[in-house]
Order: structure tokens, then sequence, then C-alpha cells
């Protein structure tokens, strides 16, 4: 196994032990809404964001532990968001990673529910972080305000909102970017930011985390594309096609197959180029920006 | 116009344009999700909670504008999930303040969105009041995370659980208060409490403020029962008789109508009571107690 695969392996592992710890037992008998969360982040998500967090604060020469929090929320934000985005309102999508989707296993009102209670532990998550902690305090209110916009109106549900005004329409590749600048991108912006913010980086530093985020945000996007043009069901764990059939503007319907991995390759060598700043133990983040361009699912 | 009434209408005032100030423009074309998120929260609510904690704060000795952008947060947990719960999937309700609900004036999906976009703004409403502000950080931290908790899954989203989970079930009137102590009464509880924390107050007063809570809080919803029972829908400004239509278990349908008038107005006895260790300057919350109890809509 490569030092790689070995080192995104054990980020996997500790981002799926701390997520289940950080969500307490209800406080009464009632649990189907707390198993409904549960159930939304343990499926096998590839956890890029947290793992991107944890990875930003090592390399900015702070401790991965003082992250971790901040990483958990952030999945819990991405974990939320698709469950809300697999309702019958939204996408209607009856399958994620393989599995049937919350509202399916649960039913529409728990899901909701569950959602709603994912987004609320994450900032709850973060908010604990304030006591007894080696972070500084200004950095630890700076990171949990970056997570609160880039998921907010202005950021991630802004994209939402900009895929689902799009659905049907003609829009240019201009839209497009923007859509998933907004609905992928800002949560990995936060993510790589408030990585090194929790580490106390200077600007100089965050701004090019920032900037290797939007390129393998985009990158990422581009390849989700592809995948669900050409890939086929079982390796994605979902519905197959499912952007063609339902008119949706794509990478691929604007580009082709074949520009859009052209697209997707300048991106990750632009990204690739931001890492200079970070030195030559930045070989890892390198080497992710490769995987998500070129992953099969 | 008597000074209580006064004094709770600068309050609202003061509110409703503070809420406005704190939806930021959206920073792109789509404006829709930003629309329904002002819909959501400007609609002539009575702003119960966010008064609650300006008034708590003043009384503990802090200052109403360091409390402000807690007390709106709070208002905007409770708006989200007003749009959440008239959603289809939860109660489906089509009229809220008598008006269209949010997902009738904006459709299904955008009124998802506007809820988690006003979940997210609460959040992001506190945490940018870490910077420059005379509130100590530790007090607004301690805030931030009593409105996470009690909005919670352990909180107000328990709440809504054990409602759905009983729905169409006999339940007794241990698990009708302790619905509603979640549901309803976890938010009041935060409101009050937040209130004190932000103005420095000691645990003692921080503790009056919760029982005051919580005594409040299950006599507006043994009122709110007994208006849904023998109110009109004009001053409801809702659907009345629809917890009977929907079978719902409630305090009239347990205890019956002047056996629940009784009741409120003991735990507005009790409410008072707790007051005291804030002096005679408690005078409007004691008023607030009465008028939430013999309230009409």
């Amino acid at each position: 196994m490569s030092n790689f695969k070995q080192k995104f392996d054990e980020y996997r592992q500790l981002i799926d032990k701390s997520l289940r710890n950080y969500l307490d037992e209800p406080c009464f008998d009632e649990k189907i809404v707390y198993e409904a969360m549960a159930y939304a982040f343990t499926g096998g998500g590839k956890r890029i964001r947290p793992l991107l967090t944890l990875e930003f604060c090592r390399l900015c020469g702070g401790n991965i532990a003082d992250a971790l929090p901040f990483a958990c929320a952030i999945e819990m934000i991405h974990c939320y968001s698709l469950v809300h985005d697999d309702l019958p309102c939204m996408d209607d999508d009856v399958l994620r990673r393989g599995k049937p989707s919350c509202h399916i296993a649960y039913g529409e009102a728990y899901a909701l529910l569950a959602g709603d209670g994912l987004l609320t532990l994450a900032f709850e998550t973060m908010l604990k972080k304030y006591d007894g902690s080696a972070v500084l305090p200004q950095n630890a209110a700076r990171a949990a305000l970056e997570l609160a916009k880039q998921a907010g109106h202005c950021g991630m549900i802004g994209g939402q909102t900009v895929d689902i005004a799009s659905e049907g329409k003609d829009i240019g590749l201009d839209t497009l970017k923007l859509m998933h600048s907004l609905k992928t991108g800002a949560l990995i912006s936060a993510a790589c930011k408030i990585g090194c913010i929790i580490a106390g980086a200077d600007d100089k530093k965050i701004s090019s985390a920032e900037r290797y985020a939007k390129n393998i945000g985009l990158a990422f996007q581009i390849t989700d594309d592809v995948l669900d043009a050409i890939g086929n069901t079982e390796q994605l764990g979902k519905t197959v096609g499912s952007d063609e059939n339902k008119n949706k503007t794509t990478f691929v319907s604007l580009l082709g197959v074949e520009k859009s991995l052209e697209q997707a390759d300048k991106l990750t060598q632009k990204a690739k180029g931001e890492l200079e700043i970070f030195g030559e133990d930045s070989e890892f983040l390198c080497e992710l920006a490769d995987y998500l361009a070129k992953r099969d699912k």
C-alpha cells in the first residue's frame, strides 16, 4: 500500500470514529432522529473535507487533535446537505453511497429533522471547543464563522439555489461554474482554510489554501459529471445518468467528455502549484489533488 | 397605552429592524432563497423569545445592544423551525401568521433551503459578535453553545421527533409535557438564559431565569392548545381545530378546557415567583407571563 493510501485510510478511520463520538446519546427514549443522524454520517463517505482540514492544520504546524472537532463539523454540514438534497422536493434520490437515502430508510419527516440536527450539531461541536482548548479563542471563532458563511445562503445553500433555479434552463459555463463554486467549492474552501486558521497560519497561507481548494473543488465536480455520464451505478453507489435524465446542464453537456477531462487536469495542476508555500511536506495534498481528478467513483 | 404594551412594542420594533439588518444581501443574482428567508421572519411574529433575551440581559445589568445578535439568532432558529414544521412531510400547514406558509409562497425546495439558511445564519450572526464586542468571549461562546444545545436533537428537534412519533398514538400527560418542554420550552429556556449569560449574571440568576422559562413555556403551550380548541381562524392566523382534526393529544384533550386554564394559571404564578431574585425591576417579565397565558391569539 502506498504512503498516500495509508495516510488517507488513517485519516478516514480517525474521522469516522470521531464523528460517532461527537453525537451524544439522546436525552430521552425516542431515538429515531438520533439514529437517522448516525445513519447519515456513517455510510462510507470519502471524508475529503475533514481530511483536508486535518492535513492543512498539520502542514501549518498545528495539532491534528485541535482541528478534529472543526473537521467533523464540516463533515456534518456536508452530510446534512446530502440528506436534504436527496429529499423528494429536491433531487428525489433514493440511493446514496450505495444505500437507501436517509428519507427512504427513515421517512421524510425524520430525514428532514436529522438534517437539521446534523447542521445544529456541527455548531455545537465547534462551540464546545472554546472551553479548555489549546486553540486560541479568536482562531476558533474565526474558523466557526468561516464555516457558517461558506455553508450559508451566500455559500453552499446559495449554490443549491442556483442549481434548482437552473433546472430545465439552458445555462452557460459561467453560471455552471458559479453554481459549483458555491455548491461544493464553498465547503471545500472552508475545510482547507479552517485547517490553516486552527494552526494559526498567516493570511498568505490561508489564501493559498483557498485557491488550492477552489481548483480541486471544480476539478472534483467536473470529474463527478464525467463519472455520471460514463460511470456505472455499482461503482458510484448512486443512480448513473441521473443528470442527463433530469436534463441538467453539466460540464460534459457543455464541453464533452474529453475537454472536461482536460479542464480537470488543468485545474489539478493549478491546485498543486498553490502548495509551494507549504514546502516539501505537502506531498500528500499533491497526491490528493491527483486522486480526486482521476478517481473512478 | 400601558407601559407594558409600549415596552413590548419598542422591543418588537427593534427586533424586526435588526433581523432585517443581519440578513446580508446575497452575493449573486439568484435572490429567491434570500427572499424566502426574509419572508419567513418578517410576518408579524410576537418575537417573544428575542424579547426575553433582551429583557433578561437588561435586568442583569447588561447592555441590550450586546444581546441583540443573540436575541435575533434565537428568533431565526424559531422561524426556521416554523418553515420546516409547515412543510408537507411535517405538519403540512398552508397558513402561518395569517399568510401563506413559506413553501406555499416559494415552493417546497426553496422553503427547505430557506429554513437551512436561517439556521445557519443564526450561528453566523452570533459568531460575528466575537470580534470587537463588549461581551466577554467566554460568555459569547457559552451563549452560542447554549443555543446550539437547546435547538438540537436533544432539545427542540428532539421535541419535534417526539411529536411526530406520538401522532395517532394515545400519549399520557408526561409524554405531552416532555414533548412541549423540548419543542417550545428548550428555545424559550435558551432565550432567557442567554440574556443572563451575555450580561455576565451569576449561575443563581441563570437558574431562576431557566425555571421562569420552563413555566411560561408550558403555560404558553397550554394556552395554545386551548386557543386551538376554542379560538377562531381569524384571530390565530392559522387553521383552527387543526390539532383535533389530526387526532393529536393536547392538554385540552387530556384535561379539558377548564383544567387546562387552571394549569396555565398555576404555572404563570410559579414563573412570576422566580423573578424575585431580579428585584422590583422585573415588572415587565411579570406582566409578560400574564400576557402569554391570557392572550387570545
